[in-house]
C-alpha cells in the first residue's frame, strides 16, 4: 500500500552536474516514483545530455525507468549551451564508461503527452532544464493541461546568473517559459533565490566523500568540478546544486518555504530577455500564478540527499 | 580655508518625504555646499514638488540657495506620479504654511548647464528623482559632460519597487536614465539594495523626536506618514529614506560601500521597462560604468542625519 | 511519364474562402499532386478549418488525399481569428451539408514530418495560413529542413492588413514565422503586394458564374460573401484571393514575378508585431532569404483557376 | 494687405540637398514668410548642416532671417548621419565659398519656444530633418503645444529607405518623433509615399538648367550629385526632393492630396525601429492624428519651385 504514497514524477533534465544529483536523489528516495526521464538541450546539446542521463542511470542502478531524448533546440531562438559551467560534455569531471542502457525510441514530447493522457492526473512534471519539451507538449496537445498535477521547475529568480537579469534555463528558451508560466497549471518555482541556498559546503562534501558506493564517489567528483567552475565564473565559495531542489520539494515540500506570487517572463527586453519578473511586493495587481520558493531548510535538504545516495546499491 | 573642503552639489529632487530629509541633511551639514536646488516631476507634479522644496527651504532656514523649477514630464513617456506613497501633495503629513520663498525665474535645465559651464569641474549633481532634468541638460549642452565632477543618484537596484523589476525614479523616465547611465560621466548609484538599508527604525524615530527645532518636528511628521504608506503598500516595518543616502555619500563616502559594475537601463521590455540590469556577477563582459552602492553603515548614517538636523536653527 | 512532372505539395491551410479556392485549384489542375491537406487555426479555430477543408474536399471530389488536423493555437501567443472577414464558421456564405469524409487519425505535424522524411526531397510545402504547423515540425524534427524542396507561403508583405504593419497570417503566429523565415529552406513568399493583385473582378466573377458544376457554384457563393466583407472592412472594390497565388505559383511559376530579397519577421515591436521587413532597396546588407513575389499575370492566373474549376466533376 | 496672407513658418532643417531647395523655395515664393531657420543633426553633424544653411541663405539672398543652430544629437539614441546620400559635408556637389552670414547666438530650441510664445498661434513649424528640436521644445515648454498652428513635417511613410521599415528622419530620432506624433498638435506628414513622387526628372532638370541666376546653377549642381547617389544607393532613375514638399504644401495645400489617418511611431522593434505605422485601412480603431500626404501634383509642384528660383536675385 505504501506505493500509493509515492509521488509520480517525470524528470525533464539536461545533465548537467546538478541534474545528475537530482536523478540520484529521485532514484534513492522511496517517496518518489520516476515515471520517466526526458532530456533537453541546455547545459549541453541534447545528444550529450541524453548520454549523460543514461550514464547517471547506470551509476544509480536505474534499470526500468525509460529515458527519452527530447528537443535539440529552443522553440524560437538559436541554441545556447553552458560549457563554461559544465564543461564540454555537459558533465565534465567524473570519467565514466559508455553507458550500456540506451534511450527509448520516440520523442520526449510524445512520451510526456502519452503518460499524462493515460494518467489519473497524478503525475508531476519536474523540469530542471530549459522548458522547451514542456511547452512543446502543451502546444501539441492542450488536453494535457488539466492532467498535470503540478510543475515543479528549476528556473528564474529575482536576479540572474546568465545575464544580470536572467537565469540560464529561462534565458535559453524564454518563449517556452512564457508558455509554461502562462499555462494556468499549478507551478512551483525553484529560482536562484532558493537554489543559491542549496550550497555544497565543505562540510557537506566531506559527508558525501564518506559514502561508500559508486554514486557517492561520482557525486564527489561532480562537486569537485562544479566547485571550480562556480569559483572561476561567479566567484562562489561553494557550488549550488540548483536542480536537486525540485526533486527534494517533490519528496518533502517542507524542505522549502514558498510564497504565492505573480511571475511574468520577459521576452522582449534588450537587457532583460529571459528574466522572470517576480512580484514579491504585490505591486502589479496581477493574479498570482506560482508558488515561489524563498527559503531552504539546508540541513533537512542535505540529509535527504545523503540518505538517498546511501540507499543506492554499491 | 575649510570652505575649500566643502563639496559643491546641485540637488535635483521631487520632494517627496525622503527628498525633504535629503535637503535638510545638505542644509545642516557643514561639508556640502548647496549650489542650487532644482525640481522635477516625479513623486508628484513639478508644481507641487517645487512648492514642497520651497517649504523645506523655509524649515531648513535655507535663504541664499536658489530653487529652480524643472521638467514637468518625462522625455518621451507620459507622466506617472506616486500619490500612494507620498500622498496627493507629494509630501503629505506635516501641515505647513505657504512658503515665503519663491522659485527663481528660468528653467532648472538652464541653471544646471550654466552653473556647470561656469565651474572648474567641481560640481557634483545629486539627482534623487527621475533623471529628466539631467538628461535634458546633457542633450541640450553636451559640453557639460566633461564639467560634471560626479553624479550621485538615487535610483534603480537589482530589484524593483514600482514594478517587480523597476524602481520608481528610473521607471518614470527610463529613456532619461539611459542617457545618463550611458553618458560616460562618473556615476555612483544609490539603488534599492542600499536604500532599503536606510530604515527609519523606531529607535531612530525616537532620537529624531527629541530634536528641539522645527526641522526635527517636521521630519518626525514626515516619517510618521511615510511609515504608514510603506506598511500599507509594501508591507515594510520601517520606511527607507532613499534619497538621503545620496547626500550622505557626498558628505562622507565611507558611509557606503560600493562595487564597480556595469549597469544598463532597459527601455524595451514588456515586464521590465525601467529596470537597471546590474552586472554584479560580471557576466556581461561590458565595461563597468558605475559605482553601485551595496552596503550602508546604518549607525554612521543616522548619526550624520541627526547631527545635521540639530545644526539647523530653531 | 507525365506523372513525373507533377509537383508534389502538402497544402497547409485554414479555410477560409481563399483557402477553399486554393484547394479546388490544386484538385483541378493536372500539374500538382496533393500529397495531403493539413489544417491550422487561423481564419477560424482548427476544428472549424478542418471541417471546412473536408467540405471543400467533397465539393472538389477529392477522395484519396488525407486531411490531418494540426495546431489549434500559435506557438507562443494567444489565438486570434478573423470572423470579421470569413464569418463565424471561417467559410461563411455557401450552405453545405456535413462532410462525409473525416480527418485522419494523427497530428498534422507528424504527417508533415513523416512524408518529408520518407521523400526524396521532392515535396513542396504550401502554407497559406499561420506558420504554426511548419515551425512546430521544424523544431520537432530538424532533419526535415534538408528534405523540403521549397516553401511557397502566403503571408506578409511590405504593408499590413490586420494591423497597419502586419498581414494576418504572420501576425497570428509571428514567432512561428520567424522560425520559418530563418530556417535556411528555399522560400517563395506571396505577400499582400502580390495577392492584392489577385482580385476577383466582376468580369472574373461572371466567368466563374458560368461554370456548370458544384465547384463553380460554390466559388461563386464564396466570392459573393468575401466581396462583401472586403468592402465593409477594407473598402476594397474586389476581393483578393490571397492563398490561391501560392498554388498557382506551384503549377506555373511564370504566373508570378519575384525578387530575391531579405525578409525579417518582427516579434518585438509595439506597433509592428508580425511585420515582415522586406528589404526591397537592399539597404540592410543582410543575405537574401526569400523570393518575394511582386507582380501577378492576372489573366494567366484566372485562366488557370477557371480551367481547374471546369476540370472538376459535376 | 497681401502680407496678411503670408504663411509664417519656421523651417527646421539639416541641409541636405533637398533641404537646400526647400529653403530656396521658401525664400523665392511670396506666400510664405520665413520667421527663422533652425538646424539639427541629421544628414550630417549639426555644425555642418548649420554652415550649409548659411551658405544657402547667401545664395538665396536671405538677409534678415535668423539662423539658429540646434540639437547635435538625438534625444536618446546615438547620432547617425547619411554621408552615403549627401556626401561628407551633408551638401556635397556644389563648391561654395565660406558663408558671410553667421548663426545667431542662442539655441534653436529656445528660438522656437520664444517665437511661438510671442505669437498669436499663427506660426507653422516645418521640420524636414529629425524631429529632435521640435520634441525638445515641446518637453521644455509644454505651453507651446497650443501655440503651434500646424506641423508640416517630412518623415516616415508606409515603407522605409534607411531600413526596410523606416525612413531616415524618423529612424534617426524615433523617440522625438513619438513625442511629436503623440502631441495632439495638427500635423501634416510628407512621407516617402508622397516624396517619392517629387522626382527631379530629366525634363525638370533641363528647365532648372535654364534659370539664369546663382540659385538655378546651385540647384542644378545639387541635383546632379543627388541623382548619382540615389542611383547608386537606391537604384532610382531620378532623385526625389523630399523636403521641398513640406514647403510647397505650406505655400499651396492643393499641391498635395492627403488622407486623415492614425500614425504611430515604433520605438521598440528589432527590425522596425523608427517605422511610422500608417493606418491607411483604418484597422486599428485608434483616433486619426495626422493628415498623411498620398498624392502630389507633379506639374504644379515643379512649376512652383522653378518660379521661386526665378524670383531669386541674380
Amino acid at each position: 500500500m505504501q506505493n500509493n504514497a509515492k509521488r509520480k514524477i517525470i524528470l525533464d533534465c539536461d545533465p548537467g552536474h546538478d541534474d545528475a544529483i537530482a536523478i540520484l536523489l529521485a532514484a534513492g528516495n522511496p517517496n518518489v516514483e520516476l515515471v520517466g526521464i526526458t532530456t533537453v538541450a541546455g547545459n549541453a546539446e541534447v545528444e550529450k545530455t541524453t548520454k549523460n542521463a543514461l550514464q547517471v542511470c547506470e551509476i544509480a542502478g536505474i534499470a526500468n525507468v525509460p529515458v527519452f531524448k527530447g528537443s535539440g533546440q529552443p522553440m524560437i531562438r538559436k541554441r545556447e549551451t553552458a560549457p563554461s559551467i559544465h564543461g564540454d560534455s555537459g558533465m565534465d569531471g567524473p570519467v565514466l564508461p559508455e553507458p550500456k542502457k540506451t534511450a527509448e525510441h520516440g520523442h520526449a514530447v510524445d512520451f510526456i503527452i502519452q503518460k499524462l493522457m493515460e494518467s489519473d492526473g497524478d503525475i508531476t512534471l519536474v523540469p530542471v532544464g530549459p522548458l522547451t519539451n514542456i511547452a512543446m507538449a502543451m502546444r501539441r496537445e492542450p488536453a494535457i493541461l488539466s492532467k498535470i498535477q503540478e510543475i515543479v521547475l528549476m528556473g528564474g529568480g529575482t536576479f540572474g546568473n546568465w545575464t544580470p537579469a536572467a537565469e540560464f534555463n529561462i534565458f535559453v528558451d524564454a518563449e517556452a517559459a512564457k508558455v509554461v508560466f502562462d499555462s494556468g497549471v499549478p507551478i512551483t518555482v525553484m529560482g536562484l533565490d532558493l537554489t543559491h541556498q542549496a550550497l555544497a559546503t565543505r562540510e557537506v562534501c566531506s559527508r558525501i566523500a564518506q559514502i561508500e558506493n559508486r554514486a557517492g564517489k561520482f557525486v564527489s567528483e561532480l562537486l569537485e568540478f562544479f566547485r571550480e567552475t562556480y569559483l572561476d565564473v561567479f566567484g562562489f565559495e561553494h557550488p549550488p546544486v540548483h536542480d536537486v531542489c525540485s526533486v527534494a520539494y517533490c519528496i518533502d515540500p517542507t524542505v522549502v518555504e514558498t510564497k504565492r506570487v505573480r511571475v511574468d517572463v520577459e521576452t522582449k527586453g534588450e537587457f532583460t530577455y529571459g528574466m522572470t519578473a517576480v512580484d514579491l511586493l504585490g505591486v502589479t495587481g496581477r493574479e498570482p500564478n506560482v508558488n515561489f520558493a524563498v527559503k531552504l531548510d539546508h540541513t533537512k535538504f542535505w540529509d535527504m540527499v545523503i540518505e538517498a545516495l546511501n540507499n543506492l546499491s554499491k
